[in-house]
């Protein structure tokens, strides 16, 4: 059976020894208060909401499902009563404003609880983690009235939000979205029109939900300038604060999907539902990006968690299986068979998923500590740094978090064998899990074409040279801590350096260039940042003997052996550049 | 929603323009009634049982599954009458044995049916399939008698077939089996035991089903050499041919499982089941490799199939769907936005799975007529080539044809987006689908073991000399043809054999090396074969300017540009050696 034990060790390690975040939180006052003994409990409680609250629920919750009769979501049984332990230990207002109730806690620990929240059941995640970008959104952009009447209850587990965006003929392409908005005389909105794939648009988990819609005003611009946001709640609030009528924002169903099943993905109708607009007339897509950075990161942090469940119960069971015997010679003589940890090809497997939990649980505190710095720190040059590496690196978090996600998951069922297709083995739901983590909140390639376009091209490069200026320093520093990886890992700046110099050469003479090589660019970034995440956990346990830093060596030997020469195929792929991509014409495919 | 139409073109290409099959089948006896118009004949009259029988039931057959009641396994509504209807149309006999009513079809055409067969509706084809590799071992090893009474019945699609290997605690590591078989007095034997995972153990397709159970008979030999074949009926036969008793061999119950759900997948619990002894006690294993390596390319052709069905569904999609514009300004600007196959990642999707498919398709076709050329010709050494070929090249069939469906199938999935995720499109179902065939007939891990330690270590890689011998000579008539693709299939060869060199001298050092590595050598000996393949296609269309020619270079030196350099990562990552895969303790992990 699948297994799920939140991995403290390691999260502590990652924040106190590899980036000693203790010394970035003292230094602003919006993070002064926490430090590392304080982190570590909080590290402590949160393993136990996951593993004690979350978890159990994970296997019914896919069987079981989320039903829908007559626009009424019933989720899985017992999700109402952990959704309300999570609220009321605070868990739904972790990151929140505390100004409107929010518990305030640095992004670098949220990255590290959300990703216990996706290990333990991340179709009951989805609905805390929505209602945080909703807030998000809200507490950025929305009137000092609209904030007061919603964050705090969203905060409180009271009510919770969504995010709707997509609509039947129109998801990548936002602009082309058709659901209106008309004014009325009392300063609000009517909206109408149809959205899909709505996480948690309808479902029992609150008494109210909110949602923030993408329409267009009347005589708005054509195209993505032309769209508000707009707070439309399930149930009108009266002036006390207390519920009111219903608002005309109905679920129409709810979809049958490949996973996630505990998770409710409404068809949502808003019928001349009254709404409250958000920021700026025409500048929704602006606001809504507000939510949507958040979750992208939130959403990379699914494939890590979904990596991280999967690999701990791979290795449960390739200690306790046993199969054939070690090419070395019985381990186990007194029995027909050692366990299948002893071969080879399953130790591989391991292996690959350990290496590529533990990076990108160093890469999200990483960028979790960024998201401190761009929002706390009272320096604004290191703000405006760390915003621009928080721009460069959500996109390559999102998707190369997802689909090593996928990858993982995929070797921790191979290592169950048969079982691992079997349901009640628990293996297979993770990789059905974690399959639309590559798919929403942007496709991954989406997001590849956010790097290589946004990011890195319009730029000229300047981000990518910036972060790529701050490995080097590091490693100026800190190479001799880490004997023969020091040279790979300039070997892999270098590389990322001349995929980043041809990106922008081909694309200067090429238009197709970015979208026919983003995918395998994105990948590039995403193996050389593993490749420094790991040298720096190298560099932390220099000195030690212990178990720890001695498995910390042998993975990052065994990623820097296994893992990062994939970046020599991927530029070759890459610089090969778009024509034959490109020659097919469309009726020939 | 999900397409197929089968690709007869592609077939009817390789195997006349690529192999020249009918002067293959030309050359032996048994195949010399097969001509070139006849194979066409029957890959469309295949593939109309594909189109219009098999894939009408793909969808329902997913949703429905099979349902088990008290030891009655009842298929989806409607698979009952296309069985049927395959076994009126004699395809439940296609490559049969005719001296006991098979049809006699070579393989080289059956791998093309399969891979039909597999693309509409693969739960449905492994009844068949199952059935069809057990024939085979009854043919090679069974009584004239066993022959009489089970080959006509299975073949005319009256009765079927499995094969009943593996064990609770006795999977991949079948020495160690425990099923029971004692002597009775009139030759035959009673076994005893508990089987799982038996695809098609019970079901209402046929009137009897015939299981070839593996089982230890008293004082046998520990291990896989202790191990014997028998035939064990679901209903005992009479005399005449007529169904007798029942006998003790039942369906306990059925998986719940990730994907196949239309494919009944049972526990069998064999309690005095009578049954008869299919070639020498203790032999069993060797009979049923040959059942084995039979299902094994055909397992392989699952990974095919579902590649293919959702390479034409996705392009079906990728067409039809609008979003965004084309990077080299609208291409249908009188519309909000234009078909997403104008933007270079959905290209990238589409060409990889092309690419794969199609070469793909081209390995199977050559593997089928070197399976035909062991079986039917009449010179010995020509055959025992072939035979040698053929160990070598099934298991990375099976392995890399599956390992590379995924991938298929997952892009496929990607290119719808979010529609890809719900149920009722059918992409998610592929993924589902094909994720079994990299774990049952022996999991891809162990298809690389057989081809790194049995194929090649122990015959010190005489079998991939003479592999690559002979595609150097072919390179050495046709390069001519090849333009820039003829030095850089010379370099994937000089690769390969620098692989094969260097791991026979791993192996001799170290143990784990084979078991560590063998899944690298796999991939690397796939993508240089599909190389060569590709390579053999632009031989073919030499001196062609349609369209069909223009789509093959095309598609060439995409896979040449894009696909082929991962060899080299692979086999930087596969000389790092198995030091740092077997240093953690295991406690450590």
């Amino acid at each position: 059976m699948a297994t799920y034990k939140a991995p403290i060790d390691d999260m502590r390690f990652i924040l106190h020894d590899v980036f000693d975040a203790e010394s970035v939180w003292s230094s602003m006052p919006g993070t002064a208060e926490m430090s590392q003994d304080l982190a570590d409990a909080v590290l402590e409680e949160a393993g136990k909401v996951a593993e004690g609250i979350m978890f159990p629920l994970n296997r019914s919750g896919d069987e079981e499902g989320c039903q829908f009769d007559d626009g009424v979501v019933t989720t899985p049984t017992g999700f109402k009563e952990a959704f309300n332990a999570l609220a009321e230990g605070g868990w739904t207002a972790f990151s929140g404003n505390p100004e409107f109730g929010g518990q305030g806690m640095p992004k670098s620990l949220a990255v590290l609880f959300e990703e216990m929240m996706h290990s333990a059941n991340c179709s009951l995640a989805l609905y805390p983690l929505l209602s945080n970008g909703a807030c998000l959104a809200i507490d950025a952009h929305a009137t000092e009235e609209l904030k007061q009447t919603y964050l705090p209850k969203i905060y409180s587990g009271e009510w919770s939000g969504t995010m709707c965006l997509t609509e039947p003929h129109s998801g990548t392409d936002l602009g082309i979205l058709k659901t209106k908005a008309e004014p009325l005389a009392d300063g609000s909105y009517e909206i109408t029109g149809t959205k899909i794939f709505i996480t948690g648009g309808e479902h029992d988990l609150t008494e109210n939900i909110i949602h923030l819609v993408l329409a267009r005003l009347p005589g708005a611009p054509q195209g993505p300038k032309g769209i508000s946001l707009f707070i439309v709640p399930k149930f009108l609030v009266n002036e006390d604060g207390s519920l009111g009528e219903r608002n005309g924002a109905v679920c129409g169903s709810i979809e049958h999907k490949m996973g996630i099943k505990g998770s409710a993905t409404c068809v949502m109708n808003f019928d001349n539902a009254k709404g409250w607009l958000v920021g700026e007339e025409n500048n929704g897509l602006a606001c809504m990006f507000t939510m949507m950075n958040y979750e992208r990161v939130s959403i990379g942090l699914q494939g890590l968690g979904l990596g991280e469940t999967s690999y701990q119960s791979a290795v449960e069971y390739a200690l306790d299986r046993t199969q054939g015997r070690a090419a070395t010679g019985a381990q186990n003589p007194d029995q027909a068979a050692d366990p299948i940890i002893v071969h080879g090809d399953v130790r591989r497997m391991l292996m690959t998923m350990r290496a590529l939990n533990q990076g990108g649980r160093a890469l999200a505190a990483y960028l979790g500590l960024q998201l401190d710095i761009a929002k706390f720190s009272e320096d604004a040059e290191a703000r405006a740094q760390a915003e621009d590496r928080v721009a460069l690196l959500t996109p390559v978090a999102k998707a190369f978090f997802t689909d090593r996600g996928l990858d993982t998951t995929i070797l921790g069922q191979q290592v169950f064998g048969g079982h691992g297709y079997i349901r009640e083995w628990g293996m297979e739901q993770m990789v059905r899990d974690v399959r639309i983590a590559q798919i929403y909140e942007g496709t991954n390639g989406i997001q590849a074409l956010d790097l290589a376009g946004r990011k890195v091209a319009r730029n000229k490069g300047a981000s990518m040279a910036a972060l790529i200026a701050e490995i080097r320093e590091w490693l100026g520093t800190e190479k001799g801590k880490l004997g023969d990886l020091s040279e790979q890992l300039e070997e892999a700046l270098v590389l990322a350096e001349t995929a980043t110099a041809n990106l922008l050469e081909q694309a200067q003479e090429d238009p197709n260039a970015i979208n026919a090589l983003a995918v395998e660019y994105l990948d590039i970034v995403g193996y050389v940042l593993y490749a420094w995440l790991w040298a720096r956990m190298i560099a932390a346990v220099d000195g030690r003997d212990d178990e720890f830093a001695n498995s910390k060596r042998i993975t990052a030997a065994f990623y820097y052996e296994r893992l990062l020469p994939k970046i020599h195929s991927l530029y070759a792929q890459f610089k090969a550049g778009s024509k034959n991509i490109m020659a097919l014409a469309a009726d020939q495919f």
